[in-house]
């Protein structure tokens, strides 16, 4: 197995803890997308769409998107289970990592990438040409807030994102976090749930990887 | 278990379809996004994010996004098989089930909803008050020919989207492309491999679930 990884990256982090907490090891080659690598032809012949991470197996398959690199590294070292262990965890685990997904990293992606310099001429994942949209960077970040809300009140109920075990949801959930407070939308003080998770999650020594 | 769905809107299509080719009949309830009734509270109360669709089990547990319900239905009625036979064949499903709608689902929406009137002041899925953005409907059509281009690629290589099986990946991408066509994007005439691949998929009984 190689992982086609990005140092910095949230995507590529998701997979990185989740590695880590699994306890696997396997090479990678860092593909910056700082500099424009996963646009150049070397990572297009790789990954045609200029995403990353990219999980290549021995035989050459390439698998990408997050929740599928995870569901086949779960499936072949199971423990400690990340994706829950019945069918029906696996399905709420499964639906509050899209939550966080679509709530919390997309949300941040819209205000990240439609406002910072850096992707000036490249907002759109895996793709140049396309110009910032102001008025969609303000819709942004009022979508951080209303991922803070959600978050807040899942977490009020829920010891983890997913119910009563750590999971990938935590994972998604922890780095969206962290890309907004990197994009200068720090987790507000008024959020107490999350912040009693966060600290509990932030501590696992996965979350430098 | 129980299904709250809408006629019309392509998410709760892709798992009637799904349903219907499992064999697999269950209670629904109809919430139409058109009257906004995903926005009220009788339907916040089941799914706090107004999203449909949402299937609820005889406990009262309720797993929404479409992948995760899929997953869930999979594991209960296994054939015929929607998500793959191999751990590999299964991050490959739902790898290629991401693109399209990424790819596909997503580039339509943005396109429609910021333009088509009936959204213009619900923008955002599951929230009200965010208004249009014609440059995003802009770049989301730019987006649906990059996912023609991409799918047309695809097909050129593979029987199906996700391989040499119909599964969930090509009920996504009918009805992102149906989507489309219902906002006035028709499949060009240039796509001989979607072409062939369309007739194939929309001939299946399930298509008008």
């Amino acid at each position: 197995m190689k992982l086609y990884d990005c140092q910095g990256a949230p995507n590529p982090r998701r997979v990185r803890i989740f590695l880590s907490e699994k306890g696997i090891e396997i090479p990678s080659v860092d593909v910056s997308i700082v500099d424009g690598d996963n646009l150049k032809p070397e990572y297009l012949a790789v990954n045609p769409r200029g995403m990353l991470p990219t999980l290549e197996l021995d035989d050459g398959t390439r698998i990408d998107e997050v929740p599928a690199i995870c569901t086949l590294l779960e499936a072949e070292h199971p423990e400690p289970p990340l994706l829950g262990t019945t069918a029906v965890e696996r399905a709420l685990v499964l639906s509050w990592d899209r939550h966080m997904e679509l709530d919390g990293m997309n949300a941040v992606g819209e205000y990240f990438r439609n406002s910072a310099p850096l992707f000036a001429d490249r907002v759109v994942v895996g793709r140049a040409g396309d110009a910032q949209i102001p008025a969609l960077a303000e819709r942004g970040r009022r979508s951080i807030d209303v991922f803070f809300d959600r978050l807040e009140a899942r977490l009020a109920e829920s010891e983890y994102v997913a119910g009563p075990r750590y999971s990938l949801a935590d994972i998604t959930a922890l780095c969206a976090i962290d890309l907004a407070g990197f994009a200068s939308v720090p987790l507000p003080d008024d959020r107490p749930q999350i912040r009693r998770w966060y600290d509990v999650v932030n501590a696992r020594p996965g979350v430098c990887a």
